[in-house]
């Protein structure tokens, strides 16, 4: 039996990757794709998660999602992706129409209509997700598993020196998901940095595999750029990615904790900041699933595979 | 023409009394009530709300909304409004049965439905209408006016020294709120304290002008104790009725400036302090209309006129 | 016998009118001056004090004291008093020498030397003195009175729109004394601006009075400037000359209360303001004494008579 | 030549320890010790500091500083080291005298006195090496080193999930000593936490090498018990020792970086911690080396040799 997707994310050229992991991926169905604001403004991350459906034969709905964190300016990162968020290398990126309906009121009816079935993995910031549970408390006990990208297992951050973009975009959707109740596992960028970073040649070698190879690895040309100079990453990392095939495999995962996790919505230095109890020195019941480190051999196999698949 | 309203409302024994002026007053047409958790709990507020418009006899829908403040853990008053939010009388308030839909659903229909028609009023934290916003930020252009009771245009507070209580609950949503661009008009607790406060001579006077004036002066049972003891107000104050009164009539307002006004989320004793930069000393654009003093003498005579008309 | 002083000052143009006030007055016995940072880098308000003190004639020492705040970065008010914070009006504020010592340590000694004799009265920032509470907690018992100017007993500032400058700069010192447990009297920028402003005329009549008039005056010249365009107050306002005029002569207050005021240290919106517990919602014991209004006459009478006292 | 030391400490067990290290060490020459609030209250600190002294024959001079942190309420850790700090084992640990002056002027003149050549060694909170910048900012280019016990540098807390307690007592000294431009280098908890770690076996082996051997090992009677059940450290961990070996030996570090580090003073879950910019998202200049990784064997070494020397 195929596990029930939905797909929440602010796509830019990582987010695309895992777009494809999905929708190919024969033991996956994708219920629909959220859109929120995050790497990219909204209008633009819709027509990034509408092209990479369209590419792979989705027939997933794709809905917009919230315009904006919760109660902050948005912050983007189109330095790291791109201005269009798919690596500015020139695809049509317009014009594609998203099914009616918010994504908060599409998380609702879905858990509902499928209570205890769906995996929720969240791509961007937290914001759908958050409206959502405030609009209906009882969908936090609706999910089977709510698999994140987001934060940091061993708080050392990409956006400032211990927060993740997801988390720092919106920490208060964040608090809001982190005490929420709902079933959490987590991927943070330390994962991705550690065990889901591909070489310039890794990269280039999707290119051989097919179309999707192709797509995969050309959205990230700025994303190279960005990896090289600020994080100072050997290659890209994909935190996307690796989140997405986590979701779809769990065994992927070589070392995960329990811990009580909660998010910093006030620190001067640490705003956005995923805290790991990893001693438990607070005593709190864990909430979150912390992956801590991912198979990167078995991952970009799983990449590799999916790249090679057929085109819609 | 009648002024079409919507009345956004946590409903404890002052809220009803505001509900009474709008439901039975002949120039206002409610299109709608909603209810947010604040005085009481959700659930109490909806049947207090119910209660309340089934006695002046509203079809106007009533509709549920947030159970709980965007971030924070609920507080509630039912020390100041009784354990039932009414005064504890004895009033029968279960079984009546809200209409289907979310509360910021709700707003944002009929906001569609009414470009620049409606004057919203709201009596509670401003939970509903900050999630309304964050679904549809178009609807901050397509209302009239906004007219909340909220905040402290003095800077004297009921809950803490400087916070008001609809704000301290939600600071969050209000700061949602203030930052929107929406047409905002508020009514502090000063206004209340200062011009909006009946002796208790009085209220009891209102006992003798028909059944909704025994039902408004009845449910204030609670508060009559609590302004007594707590607050130190000579009668009791009537924070909503009188913004409920200056919404359908704003020439009872005496005083008012135009203000650039901020909610406090963050400090360590300000937190939900309405900041209203009365010198003008940010150099920002007033966002607000910030009510100073009300005429005490025509505002209880709108009162005493709605407590004389006949019950639904 | 003569009142005991040690004043703390940051000065600017009217610390200086305060200094003329204090040093001249026959009721008076200053027992020491101590500079701090505040409207003007402490080298500057070194050479301001120890410049009026001469040509008052006064003999007490000069000290030293904080050249920045606790923590935070200084902020200056040049733009209030003039880049050398005596107007610019030419004055040879150079060359003169402070007596050896540190500010907090001469506030150690004297009170030591003098238990529960001396009014110490503070006409900027707090840091000399929480240096030296934190230095020597026994000095919170061994002052007669602390007068401040200090915050805004109705909330409304001059720097922000609720906090007043001297809380502002230092709101960590002021959160140190507020909480101390000394004698605290505050004199609030609302105060100044209400019943401590000079019209333009009246400020220019005080030349006519002898040479001190010609220097109080005088060196207004940027603040009139300031008051005309910034605060909009019509003349110019006198927070430490009516501060020093309560200090010397407390009956000058015309209305006071004792209430407990913090000191907001982490507002997004609202850091540096004092609160003040107006209606005691808190139920804590007071620790200020809040001076709410002044006689403006009587204060002016002060001012024009310590004007036309000779020079030293 | 040997080195010149000032060690600042909060004396509890592991200070002992640390203090031993120091005041038997042929390489080193201890000019002054100052005691702070911290472990335990000001007043048994020093009798704890002044006894080990004693014990080991020190002549240097042991002053007593602040009695509790800048701004905030005192936090103590008897339940690590004992109702005395010093394990609860009996000791004599009262009448001794501390030499006059506060400790905050004695690291100024001394600094003065020896520029460019003394090794301050801070076992506690920051509070008096605060107190010191701020009387006299040019001490801050007067040190050869700072070497503090202090933060995690893997942002692994032991008394909140992310700060360690040295900085969380008094996080806002601790931002003004990493701001202060002082050459700080940092020894975190983690350092001791995986390498400064004796089995109770080891411990116990002390006390066979002799009276400092009794003495350092008995006193950790209670921090046996709390490594045991708190932090689940499987023997207990000797952070001021492994910090003072370090200090005195600085060969002792296997790993060490130079980063960016600041002090987080507002965070609701991050209050207290050091935040270091390992990867430096910040771009800003290293403030502090931190030292990452010892080597426990000499670490292990140097403590027997310390506790194999004669008594005083």
């Amino acid at each position: 039996m195929s596990t029930k997707l939905i797909i929440d994310t602010d796509t830019g050229s990582d987010d695309a990757v895992a777009l494809v992991l999905a929708y190919t991926d024969p033991r996956v169905e994708v219920l629909a794709t959220t859109v929120v604001s995050g790497n990219v403004p909204l209008a633009l991350g819709l027509q990034n998660a509408l092209y990479t459906a369209e590419l792979c034969g989705s027939t997933a709905p794709v809905y917009a999602g919230a315009d904006r964190p919760l109660l902050r300016e948005a912050v983007y990162a189109q330095d790291v992706h791109g201005a269009d968020g798919m690596g500015d290398i020139g695809l049509p990126l317009t014009g594609r129409v998203p099914a009616p309906g918010h994504a908060a009121d599409v998380l609702i009816d879905l858990a509902h209509r499928h209570p205890g079935e769906i995996t929720l993995v969240t791509l961007g910031p937290l914001t759908n997700l958050a409206l959502a549970l405030r609009k209906d408390p009882e969908i936090a006990g609706l999910f089977d598993r709510v698999v994140m990208m987001a934060g940091a297992g061993d708080h050392i951050g990409n956006i400032k020196p211990t927060a993740e973009f997801n988390i720092y975009v919106d920490p208060e959707a964040a608090d809001i998901v982190y005490t929420s109740g709902l079933p959490l596992e987590m991927v943070g960028w330390d994962v991705s940095r550690k065990d889901a970073t591909l070489t310039e040649a890794e990269n280039t070698a999707l290119t051989e595999l097919g179309p999707l190879g192709v797509f995969c690895a050309d959205i990230q040309r700025q994303l190279i750029v960005f990896c090289r100079e600020v994080t100072k990453v050997d290659g890209i990392d994909f935190p996307d990615p690796v989140t997405m095939a986590y979701a779809i495999d769990p065994t992927l995962a070589t070392e995960a904790i329990d811990a009580y996790v909660r998010v910093e919505t006030t620190g001067t230095h640490t705003l956005g900041m995923t805290i790991v109890d990893r001693l438990g020195v607070l005593g709190e019941q864990p909430n979150t699933r912390v992956v801590l480190a991912a198979d990167h051999d078995r991952f970009v196999a799983m990449l590799r595979e999916a790249c090679s698949r057929p085109v819609g």
